[in-house]
């Protein structure tokens, strides 16, 4: 299924040099940065259970996209009374396949199944029970558990994302387990910076707990953060990440977010005072990553969990969130003028609605020390999106105000897939570059390394 | 002035792929779900009067562009003292025919020219009159009538757009003539929907004339859009087709909604609320789809009549219609939290802000079950236009949850002509992804079969 | 450094069309009718200093990439206690110079460096000194002083950004010189027009000085205005240039705006007012360009200055300048419904935020005859975002109503490469069309004419 020249130009002679290039990159080792695999697999090294739970259940590229043609979640694996046998979710998927034409699921899923499972058919109704059971026999086998994988796909470091409110027993049963493999936390605040989520009053005072700081005053609540930070960087983490709907932020006086805290954490909160706190947070957290140095991820514009049925019956993360249009140059503006020029600071910013690339993202990375712009994220991680991405920002930005590529994802037999597509796309643009003569080749090549891991090490101090 | 290989990728080993897919294609008969020709054609089968006629005058696409470089509107037979010889105005069209150099009208223009017509050299001044006389000669003859295009092109089927006002006479004159050709109305309810539009209280006592149902009350009114819609249904109707300044819905309580319609009756809507009476019939409108089955097609975003001169001294559709900014993920779910999630709610979604295909509607089609996205509409229905749609879209949304393509053109020549731009354009798209190895090239033939009617048929309901 | 075929196709056919086509326009005059050139340049004739001062020191596309990689406005020659030896500056320059990988400002300076200076390697911490002495032999010498500059880039006519309230003493030295160069100067009333700017009153005062006509009155403002353009049309004006951060227009009725005015002028605007004054004032200034023929630009969506700090420690125009979201159709209507349709109004129309190209830029400028599009500008002139404008311009406006190329520039030596680059991607574009048989080959040629110079002069009536 997988052609050795996939997502190489058509052009004779810029594939010869799209080829020459990932050769130089195909087999260095995957920095991963950011993501959501599950601290838990990499401690206990458990064998994953059967094909269905690995690749259809939880995915929520897959499961959206068979939503949106009439499949119901219950023959998917999901919500009450659902389908429970896994070989008969693998054979809805697999009679579902064709859908996925075009689409970078097909792309990691293909790369996926042939390179890890040996699958070498493209799945269908008539091929989904020899692919079942070939990928069934393969994770009885001890190289297919996590820590098989993670060296199967030469792995330097992982990054998981966890919450504030999070014991880190995970990583710290890690740590301790004299595995090799490297697997570290990122600070995500959201649960205790958005009064708008359910249960936000206790969620403070399992903060208080978990950091052992009396969260009832501003400055108490600024210190808890501080030292789950801490506790974080212990464990090896080198990021914090925040998800909003929106990039605003506040520079409020001391005694206006104290007094705006107050009304939060008593539920108190006037209309839109709530964005006005998540505000103030974006700032507070930019200074304490210009203390403490840790890399702060901004990852805006998406409308979660767009259905309320879906969310009511299903849950979270189902594949119903939906951009938003965001602008960040007015946002930003209060966090910069108070923190942006701080030497150690890092920001990464991320978006889901491209109009901002060359719009805003670049002019801002290619200006404030200390704003990079993070790798197309979610809908926009694939072939023609990391095309606009890069057509539309390097002109502006440059690579180095770039951050490298991210994975991002909860299905762990497709990292490798994934980062494959960025180097193929990125080798692939970098040898229009050149036969276009806006890069010379010794260039090119010192690039196509920068893309495949150097600049994620340097952009998240990963080194 | 037609080459067998336009429109094809530049790259042999494409153009070849591209070449093979067209060839399947190209022949297949024309589903034409959404257009504006006029169903009195197809009932009367009158032949067309001149040139200037067919080609200049109605053509807001060809108009606004000699307008747009001085040429008076009147010299091309438009408004008080206008100019009245046809030749004369085909003259003046064909002097600045130079124009339209890279525009999609140039490509439909000629294509009609050659293909219809005969008329093999370039339009110009010099031109002019040999290029008059063929077209002229040619409309005397029987072939040249609306029956004979309509076979000439391999017509399956075409839909008119029909006002909740219209009596559809002609269409029961096309039902009742025996001829054999596939006609059907769709319901556009804007007269009745938008309390903005002059005569809005007259309207709705012609609609209670038109459907027998007294339209004083909320439920009333409801009941006589049912009427309609079931009259339209009968003479062959699958869908609807709604024209909104903006995609905003509302989901009012039923109380609210006919206190707001007694307003909007009754001359007494406060600001604001003409948009909301919009928004709520949105949603109304398909609540009684997912009843009736009538595939609802959502048309906004376009300033209409950007001149206050040009209305008030030219009339509507003369290329004055400027799009604006829109986003759909807010203004949306009102209307799919009430109704989304009904088995048989279809929804077309169309956008002229392409910046909506990646950030919301692709992700909104891929996953919401009721959500189609439409073709590229209007200026955006180009070589260009497609291409950024397909490349723009199909990650995320896949080929299944797109509708195929639609000419949505009141200039009949070009019916032919806009089919073929489409299909070239998606064969060269499709022979792209078989060079960079995203796709095989048994899928590939298998989509542009797809691309070029069948997903039209299906998602009309069509078929 | 510069390959003959750089920004040419790939494909080989694609290039030798493309080829053939820009050696019909590489050696055409320069026509350039936007730009930032010092008047007081062409009217001394003076040297450049250095190649720290002519290259890096005030071209903010370069400062600001080195500032957001870390690198200390002081070493550059900015800011208080800057580096003051031209020579360190350029070695700092030089050892960051593969920042500039990808970017446009690579192409430029590296065209200026070979084809100007005669520098033929790549610039480095190891080339620096070679390349530094090189530039400051030459520079000692006559023909690289302006009027040489002048000729050897073949300029046909130049024309500067000068305010309203600049005496154009220097403007008057170069007419008075006797030196055969076209240097015009451009109307740029920002100053005093916008009630934002500190000192906008002792600005009236000085305005009222120049053109001896007092301003405390509305009329006796607007007469000053026609007095000032009237001087600056004396000088070989044919334009306006307008800075605004909206597109925002208003017509107010006479005494609306006189009262208006009198708020601005004495210091008691209310909030919101002043954007409502500088919307008027854009409407009055399309009336005067209606009455007097000078073509009126309209150069918005810009954050200037956004960080706070640098603005107070670095002054302005430090590449801290950052586009956001805008929006043309609402915001033009009431200045069009004015005067849009007055057969001598041209406003020629730039816009930072592409989404606006074909949603509202294209579609304006091919249907109203005063509006014109403007070249790709600031960060989107450049081989991906000339691409871009094209793609999405020219179906819908077409060649005619858009204006030719602007370099924008006030770095000297980037003038021919700017235009290069401009000539080199246009002319791929257009090879593009014709391989695509979407152009034939004898239309592609006299389109590269036109978009090399013709229409600009056109647009701004430079003829």
């Amino acid at each position: 299924m997988l052609h050795p020249d996939r997502l190489f130009p058509a052009d004779e002679t810029t594939r010869r040099i799209a080829r020459a290039l990932y050769e130089t990159v195909a087999d260095l080792p995957i920095v991963s940065p950011h993501g959501h695999t599950d601290p838990r697999w990499w401690a206990t090294n458990e064998a994953f259970s059967d094909p269905a739970t690995l690749f259809v259940t939880p995915d929520h590229y897959v499961t959206r996209m068979l939503v949106s043609q009439g499949v119901p979640f219950e023959a998917l694996g999901i919500g009450a009374g659902a389908e429970a046998d896994p070989r008969t979710i693998w054979r809805t998927f697999a009679a579902h396949f064709h859908l996925f034409a075009g689409t970078p699921s097909k792309l990691w899923i293909e790369h996926a199944l042939e390179t890890v499972f040996g699958v070498t058919e493209r799945l269908s109704a008539a091929t989904a029970d020899d692919a079942y059971n070939r990928i069934a026999a393969c994770l009885r086998q001890d190289g297919f558990r996590p820590h098989g994988l993670y060296e199967r796909f030469n792995i330097e470091v992982i990054a998981t994302t966890d919450g504030a409110l999070d014991d880190l027993a995970w990583h710290r049963a890690i740590r301790n387990s004299g595995w090799a493999g490297r697997v570290v936390p990122t600070y995500r605040p959201d649960a205790v910076t958005d009064p708008d989520l359910l249960g936000f009053a206790e969620n403070l005072e399992k903060f208080a707990g978990l950091s052992g700081i009396d969260t009832r005053t501003w400055d108490g609540y600024l210190d808890a953060h501080r030292a789950r930070r801490a506790a974080f960087r212990e464990l090896g983490a080198t990021a914090t990440d925040h998800g909003h709907a929106t990039p605003r932020t506040a520079d409020l006086s001391k005694s206006e977010a104290a007094s705006l805290y107050e009304r939060a954490r008593s539920g108190r909160l006037a209309a839109g005072e709530a964005e006005l706190f998540r505000a103030q947070m974006l700032t507070e957290m930019a200074r304490m990553s210009a203390e403490d140095g840790l890399v702060m991820q901004l990852h805006c514009g998406s409308h979660r969990n767009h259905s309320r049925d879906v969310l009511a019956a299903y849950g979270r993360d189902r594949g119903f969130d939906i951009p938003a249009p965001v602008s960040f140059t007015e946002a930003l503006k209060p966090m910069l003028d108070a923190v942006g020029m701080a030497p150690n600071l890092r920001v990464i910013l991320f978006t889901l609605d491209e109009s901002t690339y060359a719009r805003e993202l670049a002019p801002l990375a290619g200006a404030w020390p200390s704003l990079m712009l993070g790798p197309p994220w979610w809908f926009h991680d694939s072939y023609e999106g990391i095309r606009r991405y890069r057509q539309q920002v390097t002109e502006t930005a440059g690579f180095h105000n770039t951050a490298g590529f991210n994975d991002d994802t909860r299905a762990v037999t497709s990292i490798e897939a994934r980062h494959d597509v960025a180097r193929r796309t990125d080798c692939a643009y970098l040898a229009e570059l050149v036969t276009t003569h806006r890069m010379d080749e010794d260039e090119a090549f010192k690039t196509a390394g920068l893309l495949a891991g150097e600049l994620a090490r340097r952009a998240y101090r990963l080194g």
